[in-house]
């Protein structure tokens, strides 16, 4: 990764004790991540904490010195367990409050007369918070300096990004090959290495996997350098042609 | 939660690049989480960090303090990008050298001939690590103090953990109801919040859903206190018959 690429990262914060519990499945880490490569931008580190107003200031106050974007899935509904946009306002010191916007989204949306006090409470953001559309049920998310807030619902969620893609500043593509292959690791595993200590700034991945009763081993070759990741491509190639190692699938 | 179950508590360290980068779903979580729920331990965090040692090592030495039982997912196979046993030894200041137990039993299931290099690399642990048994392909995991290392291959991870459960001391079992109704959030979300404010030590959550194409409510209630769960159950039904809410499901 060249220096500039360098501080384009994120952390995704998942709010929520529904994935502590083990009910819910997140698919949200998947979603955002695969967008962020179209922009250019790497996921450098997931946390999921639960739905408690001191530990979400504790960790964005953290992390949001340490990565250039975060993202907060989770807790901006209107109930009782909704409390992300009142604890990030107290983790930037500013006023919990309407956001004249968003009052104005969710009134037309509801209509006056049923945009009751759960539904109101959806309007609150930080102050200085701008918003981020919503598209699928007019609730909006928002965002404040660097920390973006989402919801917690994959399809409204992942109906959101799209909105965003011209208020983040990206960065050169990752570019990634794959070669799936029909070995163990443990039998590619030492030219694998060698070809690794010689492309130190590529990112080699070697993951088994077992489909249709049949075992394997996909190798991911991660970089911004298509140069070099093109190299390196030809060289695990080589290697397992010379040791006669079937190639399933090239992507 | 009562003092006795405070600290019975765990995180989860997912190490892989693959999760961060979209290309890999997690499922391990929930695995885990779900089987912590019936040892009585909860699920208090979850990082997801880079192949990089000097990230593992951090993260290892920040959280292991922190919880009372730490497991950690991936990085413990044959390959380079498999750093997880030298991480762990280097942030407990231990040796990483071949576990004597891990060598005979993957060199009894390979046979001496095919026990090359990358299988016996399975085989280091920090030393002094007690092994984590694989009752599906061998190569065991290891824990050394409250830090348990799994692979990261979902249907291998779960087939170890029954190993587990007598090495690991658990607490209350966290009960658990749920009832599903046909309405928004924001119709609940006053007397609920009432409720909550009333049950302080019982974690009320609210998570809508669509399914074949109707929204609905799951509202879920936790504790390790059966009286005040059935207690606490009872006025949620009770205002939900005097707002004309149907209740589809109990669980």
């Amino acid at each position: 990764m060249n220096k500039a690429n360098k501080k384009l990262n994120a952390a995704i914060i998942i709010i929520g004790n529904e994935i502590l519990s083990g009910r819910t499945q997140d698919t949200n880490v998947k979603t955002i991540s695969n967008w962020l490569n179209t922009l250019g931008i790497k996921l450098d580190e997931v946390r999921v904490i639960p739905d408690v107003e001191k530990i979400i200031i504790k960790t964005i106050n953290q992390v949001r010195k340490k990565f250039k974007y975060i993202f907060t899935t989770g807790g901006i509904g209107p109930t009782h367990d909704d409390i992300t946009s009142k604890s990030i306002s107290r983790a930037f010191r500013v006023k919990y409050t309407y956001n004249k916007e968003a009052y104005k989204i969710l009134e037309s949306y509801y209509g006056k007369e049923k945009f009751n006090e759960g539904r109101k409470k959806m309007a609150k953001t930080p102050f200085g918070a701008f918003l981020i559309y919503n598209p699928s049920s007019a609730a909006p998310g928002f965002f404040i300096k660097n920390v973006f807030c989402l919801p917690g619902v994959p399809s409204i969620l992942s109906s959101m990004l799209g909105g965003l893609n011209t208020k983040i500043i990206g960065g050169n593509k990752v570019l990634t090959k794959t070669l799936s292959i029909r070995t163990v690791e443990s039998e590619i595993s030492v030219p694998l290495a060698k070809i690794q200590n010689k492309y130190k700034k590529i990112e080699i991945g070697s993951y088994p996997f077992f489909r249709l009763g049949k075992i394997g081993v996909s190798i991911v070759i991660r970089s911004i350098n298509k140069k070099k990741i093109d190299q390196c491509y030809k060289e695990i190639v080589s290697f397992l042609k010379k040791r006669k190692i079937d190639i399933i699938k090239k992507e």
